[in-house]
């Protein structure tokens, strides 16, 4: 038996025990005739307390022993002089009787402690030692309570995680399949889902009537910051619902997950429109934590003599409330912030109320004082207000502006990681327009089910027909995304229509799905949940690498098994497959 | 709203009230003026009444709607006159005032019913509609149901559900790995795990204690009948544990699993070597719910004359209890079964034994009744039964012998699929002997820890040494298996050196986990269970097929979504690859 406790359980109840424990040592202090160490493992860290006086024999082979070794040692539990209330076991400590190395270990490439002298790159090469830091583990321990929390709603709730395979068909649309060649079919590949989205609805076809499965999801993108090419997700979908059901359902799921995990409660989810969610924010997954909404200004200045504005698509701006202090440097940070390339901006307007209550601006030479104070009712700005104002072609101008609006919301502190403002978005456009190909993309799927009353305009007008489609905003990310499917074999055709497939392709590439709604298809929907995101959000984070046990870099690579690898002639043969070499 | 009830609800409490109910027609049966509707959804059946005399319209509506379409309907729930027992709803019907059609459906390509007319291959290629049968669905919920208890099991006793990667890097080593081409690694591919086998262990490195997974594998093997090359595994590990603890903790949750689905108590799992495995039952996974254990008849028949047993390595029978009744024609059953080339016997020599006590034999001419008396006394054989021999090269005569009691067994129904009688099998050796390739190859993995009593031996007589390896057997099938891992780099490299790696083989392949042994690696140990096959037993059956949801054949092929398929020369060329053309 290596132990009779953890390392995180004894207290001042054990006082007296003789116990035995394991884990690794964090570190050891030593003083004359005294040595201490921290004994870690998963549960927490216990210190061991050696006395010449009492054991000399003990203290000298405790003295040997490297940081980060395994050993077990048996001893008893004895009270601290000294308590320590950080740690859960700081009242206590044990005398030392017996110490056994199981494991001796060489000096660390970093230090593994909560504040570590490692880089990204080495940590990721040895993961193994960087898990070994509390703030890593628990970011995985979390990961495992959320999905269990999330596994207990969906059952409660009826839905049944059913297996889909991994081992499925490429298909061109979307984004680009991971492919594995077929030994046994020669010359033929299959892929790995991107998500498992004709499978559920296929489990819907066949009476299934409410599914989930969290699931491995795979896109071979070029990776961006904090993007992995496999990807977890919640994946849900019903029968016999309507769009109103799916929402209940799953904010029952946020709510009991927030209320497991923060003991949080959050209210009933507001429900925002795309188009207002453009209007207001920029942006269709907008952070509500903090207001700084988005105010139109063409009305008033259309007639003013500042080109900038005077030909500008949109003149858009936020009150910064309180801002009016920043000084002329902090404005040219700001400045500078929308004019990044990434954004573009040729400029930033300011408008400051002083403590008076007179508006001073960047623009005082086109807006005179009584022009400026119709700015301060539009805007609702008091003492103290800054407003910020952008102006240029419309969707260029929202993006900057919203992430003008996050970047100062970040500053001035209003994105508390520990507040939760969830947000459904509604009523999404079914099409987007693809300017380089020039063609229709589905904004969602393409088994996005447009809204009926809609449909009267979808041969005219296709880019403004609404889709039965949502998101679920979290923080200012997405961390949902679903929709009523279509279940009519016609519509479908018509949708793949729209998309620019030819029937034979629709066919060869969807065939199955289009028959299955000839035998009887149920009305259905889902969702799909960043299941990596959802984490890092409930863990404070924005970051999702974090929180998976074994990431990829930005290359896609797994640094620390040297993944992927070349593979040899033999390997290649059977499969039927050469490496076209370079030029 | 789609529905107020589920068509598996409602009984006598719900009379006089009006609901709204959708499902397939199952089955429609007319009468004259009355027509009846069996509507179906994943809760159950109901039956839906239509009168004319009630509305005329209604009945008519609803005869020109076919099987499998989807409806929608609403009506009261009366009580049924005749009532139906054998149905949940049975006590009840609907009377139907208003019928919608929301799919209508083409008449499906076989019966979706209990006792379908569709084969096999039709069945796989509209899964869809196959799962719609009552008895695949519940298959699929059984395995849901058995999921969850696994997990609610694994969490409460404080295992953490850590998600490994799927693309991660492809070795020689054991069965054929599926790969994976890398678009952005020029020329490198990912291979999908096997098993996750070495991330579980670095994560015990890492410090996470006890860990588990609900996971994907895949083994590009030549396909037998009902092995798939996607197959799911409970996979575990623990740190700080021997042996013993391991058999504790998973005899609790087959226990458990057991309790939950079938409200069975199963005892103390018992423990046999796979010494005794092999001698009592040909066989290291023994179905123990029957006895006909073998007995060696080497000593007893040394010196006859019977030139068959006299040059056998191995003589060995069994006594079928009570078949002394056997006629010759079941008996050259027996025979051919055991002459069979997947056998390759050249014959079975049977011993009776008469109503009045005297042995009668089909080697009399050999062995007179002083003899055969004495064969009685061995096999413990008394009136009425029938011992079966087979004498032959060792290894080959216990796999036939050991077939011979199975296909016996399941004659004589003497295997209830719904008594559970695990068993442990432990004590494995490390090493099998790979006779085509003249090298040793790791009976369990290459991480499989020697018995530490066995080491003095490693060099000599490698065959000889025992592993702390252990599988779980479930009705004669190994539904899971594991072992203490090595946690030291020098007896990894050891075992490396036995299999037949060179040093940078080991090195290139490994060489992640034996660094990470350097750095203080705990003791531990895991088991992974075959979760398509334990699912299968606990519903009573062997064939895993059916208990997956969307399973491939024997050609590896989902031929409900025709894949794999060829992809585009332009997908090709994006990962550098091409298709070697046939010769």
């Amino acid at each position: 038996m290596y132990r009779t406790h953890t390392c995180g359980e004894l207290g001042l109840s054990e006082v007296g025990q003789t116990i035995t424990l394991s884990g690794w040592i964090q570190r050891r202090r030593d003083f004359g005739s005294l040595s201490f160490i921290d004994l870690r493992d998963r549960y927490g860290i216990t210190q061991l307390a050696f006395n010449e006086g009492v054991d000399a024999q003990v203290l000298t082979e405790a003295r040997l022993i490297n940081r980060e070794s395994v050993i077990q040692i048996e001893g008893v539990v004895v009270e601290r002089e000294k308590k320590n209330k950080v740690l859960e076991t700081g009242e206590i400590e044990i005398r030392v009787t017996s110490i056994k190395t199981l494991s001796s270990a060489k000096t660390p490439p970093f230090t593994i402690e909560e504040n570590t002298d490692g880089g990204d790159d080495l940590r990721m090469k040895y993961r193994y030692l960087d898990l070994r830091r509390k703030s890593v583990r628990e970011k995985l321990l979390l990961r495992n309570k959320i999905s269990m929390s999330v596994r207990t709603y969906l059952n409660s709730n009826g839905f049944a995680d059913i297996e889909t395979p991994y081992l499925i068909k490429s298909t061109p649309e979307g984004a680009r399949d991971f492919v594995v060649p077929s030994r046994v079919n020669r010359g033929q590949f299959y892929a790995l889902p991107q998500s498992p989205q004709t499978f559920k609805q296929l489990l819907m076809i066949g009476g299934l009537d409410k599914y989930y499965q969290i699931v491995r999801c795979f896109r071979d993108e070029d990776l961006r910051a904090d993007r992995q090419p496999e990807f977890t997700q919640i994946d849900c979908e019903m029968s016999f619902i309507d769009q109103e059901d799916i929402l209940n359902v799953f904010e029952g799921l946020l709510r009991h997950v927030i209320r497991e995990v923060h003991s949080k409660e959050i209210g009933s989810i507001p429900k925002m429109t795309y188009k207002t969610a453009m209007k207001k924010y920029g942006n269709d997954k907008p952070d509500i934590r903090f207001n700084m909404t988005f105010v139109e200004l063409n009305e008033e200045v259309k007639d003013s003599d500042f080109p900038v504005f005077k030909n500008a698509e949109l003149v858009v701006g936020i009150n910064a409330k309180g801002c009016s202090n920043y000084s002329r440097k902090e404005l040219d940070v700001l400045t500078s912030f929308v004019k990044q390339p990434q954004l573009g901006m040729s400029g930033l307007v300011w408008m400051k109320v002083d403590e008076t209550g007179i508006p001073n601006s960047s623009v005082n030479k086109f807006f005179n004082e009584e022009e400026l104070k119709k700015w301060m009712t539009i805007f609702n700005a008091e003492k103290g207000d800054l407003v910020l104002v952008l102006a240029g072609e419309k969707a260029k101008t929202q993006k900057a502006l919203s992430e003008l609006r996050m970047y100062l919301a970040e500053s001035l502190g209003l994105r508390n990681p520990m507040e939760f403002a969830p947000l459904w978005v509604v009523d999404f456009p079914l099409l987007e327009r693809d300017e380089d190909n020039n063609r229709w993309v589905a904004m969602h799927h393409p088994f996005t089910s447009p809204k009926t009353e809609d449909l009267k305009i979808i041969d005219s007008d296709p880019g403004a027909v609404r889709a039965n489609a949502y998101d679920l905003v979290l923080n200012g990310n997405e961390i949902g995304g679903g929709s009523i499917r279509i279940h009519e074999k016609k519509l479908q055709s018509k949708m793949f229509d729209l998309l620019g497939f030819t029937e034979s392709e629709a066919n060869e590439q969807f065939g199955f799905l289009m028959n299955a709604f000839e035998y009887g298809a149920p009305p259905h929907g889902g969702i799909a949940f960043g299941f990596d995101r959802l984490v890092a959000i409930m863990g404070g984070d924005e970051v999702i690498r974090d929180y998976i046990a074994f990431p990829k870099n930005n290359s896609a690579r797994d640094v620390m098994i040297e993944a992927p690898s070349e593979i040899s002639t033999d390997q290649l043969e059977t499969l039927s497959i050469n490496v076209i070499p370079e030029d």
